[in-house]
């Protein structure tokens, strides 16, 4: 069974490299990779807050999340 | 024709969950992932910082370098 991934960006430069190295990266056959624009979908800044994602560009795999780099806070996406 | 990555760590706690969760989780039929325990392998810490790695756990795909949460500063491993 395909675990969902969620890769929560916010369209910054090191954002879309994070996105197009490390989230289309992952084992297609393990996961499905959710894309989520945080500064397009305001109203899922609580979901990823409530999960733990703390900046953007971050991976939350199985539940863990994995800030990779440095983009913005998600306080600045509010 | 498969892409090397190589997932630099030092052991830590935060090192293992990623290298668990994301280093593992990357497309086999992509890349070849090389473990890199700049603990144990201090001779190539010095190749890690020239290619850009700041802090551990961190992957180098495709050249790019992404840090992912934070264990330790590699200065720390000198």
């Amino acid at each position: 069974m395909k675990s969902k991934a969620q890769f929560y960006h916010a369209g910054c430069p090191v954002c879309i490299s994070a996105e197009k190295s490390v989230a289309q990266s992952l084992d297609p056959a393990r996961f499905d990779v959710e894309i989520v624009h945080l500064g397009e979908q305001g109203q899922r800044v609580g979901e990823a807050e409530q999960r733990g994602v703390q900046s953007v560009p971050a991976l939350v795999l199985d539940g863990q999340v994995f800030h990779i780099n440095h983009g913005a806070d998600l306080a600045a996406l509010k």
